[in-house]
């Protein structure tokens, strides 16, 4: 069938919207038609060229949410007409790691998926005849697309496709941070490292599960109302701290009996290296848990003393917020229709296919928090 | 009163056996007579003039055994007549960090200890009126110590002192590494990189529980055998392995049907910071968690791809095994009593006071796993 999709056709060019082909779904898949879908900060990073495993041309898009229109044979968990969430992250429950009960990392299609085709080794998009590559086991800048039927989480049909579709990554991704990765408490205190699209989910994350003080740090001045507008208590700019951020930040958060300063957890949503280390160097000392959320550029690498660890600090990380998608993603789904958690003001540009590549301006220019596009 | 004490005078000499004054004790205090005490690293570290918080002269030692004497003003856990093994890290029950649930890290005394003082900022210990610091708050290489109450684990009278000694810092170090920091379940793979006295509790900690794959990591091919009885199933000389270590672990340790490598467990016992981004990296993706036990050299620092933990690897540290003193040094006793844990083969040596440095020296020569001084 004939779909309307952006293709990306070499790193560092604007994406080519344009009419390609897509086969049906074979033995295990389904075809989905895409309502909308969020431009997230790693299309960008593929598209740009900085991914050492970008594969072009290729449909990007991760962050989507559509129908299920047709159903390949053995098809069983979902059906024409059900709403669903792509998923990056697929769930087989069959899996070692989906079976260790430890982690969200599901290794059934893993090593097709890095290489842009479906588990039976083969693209279902092409143009003119050569296979166009899928990106990230999902292509949702595509109107249709085809996904393993392990990788779609069948959502209530009342939520609105164009905020929902974020659920599929930068909400699941910070909220998850919090809930499943680090499991904060009640009173927790946190501290936040950027205040983009995933750093402000991170602290409605916090806030969710009654975080007492949730310190963001940001070196834009804008984002004190954005993370106040969440749940952030406390607003840092490293920019206006005289001296070292980190004893700051240890300072800022003493508090008991022995006023020992640092925080129970922090979050990395930077992507830079010197960051992740201030992070893990702000927790306190005995417990504090530091989870690396931010995508570091190829070849970076964390460092500090051992003794940081040996005296009680922990460093961690998490992909799509330790969330398994078919599980959890229903889940966050209903905590926004329950108001529990917003994701409306997050999105601040809603537009065509045909202005895509304005998502991504808005996004260089820090204009956006997100930008949706709409089928 | 006169004790008998070997007094580090300065560092990097051998310790001078000679009579020292020690003052009774203070309120909150007790007097321990000790019948005998281990010969750790980290006495060796200080003594070497290595350790920048090294202060001299001092009263070194930390792993010993013996029976409370006398106690000071309000003293009500202990009485004398009780045997004990003092603690390095006390467990005073009240401060944030014994209340958090999440630490065995005790704050109460922390500024004194370091300072090599008693909680009250004063010394006991003196030689022809000048005064003698004492050492990790213990100082064990003494026939008679002062030690703040909550800083004695009181335990069973029918432990031999000559073993025992060493659960006040080398087995419990490593058994409580496996149960209170790593928490290490039945079945699990385990890697111990570097085969000396800790390492040794690593393994029969997870010999004791349960774990399947304990594999011990050595350049030393005369720990094969050490390693094997406490309950090694796997030897691995890096020496031996062609090529990188990392890759010949993970593949060592394939299992299940997807047959990703990496162990559930990793331990460094070294304190050589290569080592302990080996043993990062040698974990499972997804779950592995990696605990670093041994000390590093001042400024040496750790690294790696922060995608190691975005990828599910945690990096945690454990100090004094993750022991709260008073609470688990005495079950710790009772494990080996009821023959659960061994601790006899490890002792390799057993000499008076007089010849102390020559535990140093066995040390030295890599001929011993622990000599004990016995008063």
């Amino acid at each position: 069938m004939d779909v309307k999709a952006a293709v990306a056709f070499e790193a560092g060019k604007p994406l080519t919207v344009t009419t390609v082909q897509l086969e049906g779904p074979r033995a295990g898949e389904v075809l989905v038609e895409i309502k909308a879908t969020g431009i997230c900060h790693t299309d960008e990073f593929t598209l740009s060229g900085a991914d050492p495993e970008g594969i072009f041309p290729a449909i990007l898009g991760h962050e989507g949410a559509g129908i299920v229109r047709e159903v390949g044979p053995g098809v069983t968990s979902v059906k024409p007409g059900d709403h669903v969430i792509p998923l990056y992250t697929p769930e087989c429950r069959q899996c070692p790691s989906c079976l260790s009960r430890k982690t969200n990392l599901c290794t059934a299609i893993r090593s097709t998926q890095g290489q842009g085709l479906m588990p039976d080794g083969s693209s279902r998009f092409s143009i003119e005849g050569r296979p166009l590559f899928h990106y990230m086991g999902c292509s949702t800048f595509a109107n249709f697309t085809v996904l393993p039927e392990i990788a779609v989480a069948k959502i209530r049909e009342d939520a609105p496709f164009d905020k929902v579709c974020y659920i599929g990554c930068g909400v699941t991704t910070g909220i998850g941070a919090v809930v499943n990765t680090a499991k904060v408490e009640p009173g927790a205190t946190a501290i936040v490292f950027g205040l983009g699209g995933i750093g402000l989910n991170v602290i409605q994350g916090l806030r969710l599960v009654g975080a007492d003080m949730i310190i963001g740090v940001d070196l834009n001045p804008a984002k004190k109302a954005w993370g106040e507008r969440f749940g952030m208590t406390h607003f840092v700019n490293p920019k206006e701290v005289g001296g070292d951020l980190v004893p700051y930040l240890v300072d800022l958060t003493k508090r008991g009996a022995d006023q020992i300063g640092g925080a129970d957890y922090t979050f990395d949503c930077t992507g830079n290296v010197t960051v992740m280390r201030q992070a893990l160097e702000a927790c306190h000392r005995g417990w504090g848990q530091s989870v690396v959320i931010g995508v570091a550029p190829a070849g970076a690498e964390i460092q500090t003393r051992p003794f940081q660890l040996v005296t009680g600090r922990v460093w961690k990380g998490s992909a799509f917020g330790g969330a398994r998608g078919r599980t959890d993603v229903p889940r966050i789904v209903d905590w926004y229709m329950q108001g529990k958690i917003e994701i409306d003001p997050m999105i601040t540009h809603t537009l065509p296919l045909g202005e895509i590549n304005r998502g991504f301006d808005l996004m260089h220019a820090g204009e956006s928090i997100r930008s949706v596009v709409v089928y």
